[in-house]
């Protein structure tokens, strides 16, 4: 169980677009990180996939091998880590801590992960998620025809990850993740006051999904759901097109602020006495039923 | 595991005014199924404590011994149980499933509960479910102050419910058990295609809660979420005002057919193949990472 030192905190949600030049959305991600410091964020998040396109053969040739949990800047480099190395030098540059979102990580065994660091203002790394449901679906609706297959090219992760911060626990998990009630059960379980979901959902299941599943895990676990998407590719030759709509949800399930589909950083004062409060007024975490019913992480990491 | 022998019906939802004459809910109960069943309902639904006012004081005076389990009409008696007596009586000459909302039940031993029981189209009791988590909160907020303690009069239920119908399983829990999302993982791990939950939500938590936990539900678990809630009372010295909004939502998480807060049936087509369809596209059911996680339902009834 995490140690609150402070109460409050200003989060910058960074909604950023994602070309096919690596290089490019390095550069476009560090500025938005930068932004969000010029803010006043003293908590950033970066969109799942962002250094790459989000597309099974893109993964392989975007991964990077990732910093480990411990590693400073110090021990990661341009030629192995480029990306998360950006992000732990301005990390430790602008005193912020910052959820890195998610890269396609390569393993030393040559799996592929879809995985988010969590980087402490020192630039260290502090937790790291790998995605834990692969996100395998597809949809036919009269609106629509949806495919996805991640585990075509992907590996899925086995640790449930809630960090220490400042704040209380921080639950990390990736977009599909945000399916699996029971994820979140477990997280809330190891003692977190936010869970973060860095998450590219699409067309088709993010208009009726995307915020109402936001919303269920805010409510039913009282606690803030942060999310931040890519913004979306509205070209013509566009691949995957993302949802967008990276949002602050409070823990009474209100959105207290939400992007549209276009590149933009988001911010909210959160002040986590919310949290105490809805567990006081609406005590069901102190009400679920032992004796009829129990939800068990059988793995963690934190 | 429910046995499906149709795959589709016509619901009707009963939003009644409730009264503080027993009697007269009683005939406005019966008078909302007679609706239903002319408008070609095959299942019926009645709302959270329809035959009493929704207060603590209120239970023990409106309070009846409920028929068992297998009970058929000829066991229900006009003195004992008049309030369900009647609804067996409706169920048979209408030949109409009916999931009976519910009414503070008395055991004999004194205790109090809060009590649904579903009725085939013979009449017969073919399930019962005691509310297995009490409704004691207490919200403050800038937009109001709610407070209610049922545990002050009731006692909870110790059995999680589904019910076996030509439909498949119907899972049933009682309006603040769908807060609990645990529940409704494990009414659908006993097989259900349906959750029906009577309701009575409130002016300060009805806005923002109801409806997204009933989607939130439904999508989450791959079901239709049928609610049923008394209509509001609205004159001057209301007691218990209830957000009404009774609502039919299918595994997509639309809203199908909503009310609004006046007495009125709703209605709605419901095809179960919406339910297959939706486990197929989207099959995070056996994405579930049992290894990572488990929820485990310790009792049971059907």
């Amino acid at each position: 169980m995490s140690v609150i030192s402070s109460m409050s905190l200003k989060l910058g949600v960074c909604q950023i677009a994602v070309s096919a030049d690596k290089v490019f959305n390095i550069a476009t991600a560090r500025a938005a990180l930068m932004e969000a410091s010029a803010n006043e964020a003293t908590l950033a998040m970066l969109p799942e996939c962002w250094n790459s396109p989000y597309s099974v053969k893109c993964f392989p040739e975007y991964a990077e091998c990732v910093p480990k949990v411990g590693d400073t800047l110090e021990q990661m480099s341009e030629e192995k880590n480029p990306s998360y190395k950006m992000v732990s030098e301005v990390a430790k540059e602008t005193n912020m801590w910052v959820i890195g979102g998610s890269i396609p990580e390569r393993e030393s065994d040559g799996k592929l992960y879809n995985t988010c660091l969590v980087f402490n203002p020192d630039g260290k790394v502090v937790a790291k998620h790998r995605k834990v449901h692969l996100f395998d679906i597809d949809v036919q609706r009269d609106d629509g025809h949806f495919k996805f297959k991640e585990s075509d090219s992907l590996t899925a992760g086995d640790d449930i990850t809630v960090v220490d911060t400042p704040w209380g626990g921080i639950g990390i998990a990736i977009c599909y993740d945000i399916r699996f009630p029971e994820l979140a059960i477990c997280m809330r379980q190891k003692g977190c006051n936010m869970i973060a979901y860095p998450g590219a959902f699409n067309m088709i299941t993010g208009p009726p999904h995307w915020e109402l599943l936001q919303r269920a895990r805010a409510v039913d676990n009282q606690v803030f759901v942060i999310t931040c998407s890519p913004a979306r590719d509205t070209s013509e030759n566009a691949g995957y097109k993302a949802w967008g709509h990276s949002s602050i949800i409070n823990p009474w399930g209100e959105v207290v602020e939400k992007a549209s589909h276009e590149p933009a950083n988001i911010y909210a004062d959160l002040d986590l006495k919310e949290c105490t409060v809805m567990r006081q007024n609406v005590p069901c975490w102190k009400q679920k039923r032992d004796d009829l019913y129990t939800v068990q992480g059988s793995k963690s990491k934190s």
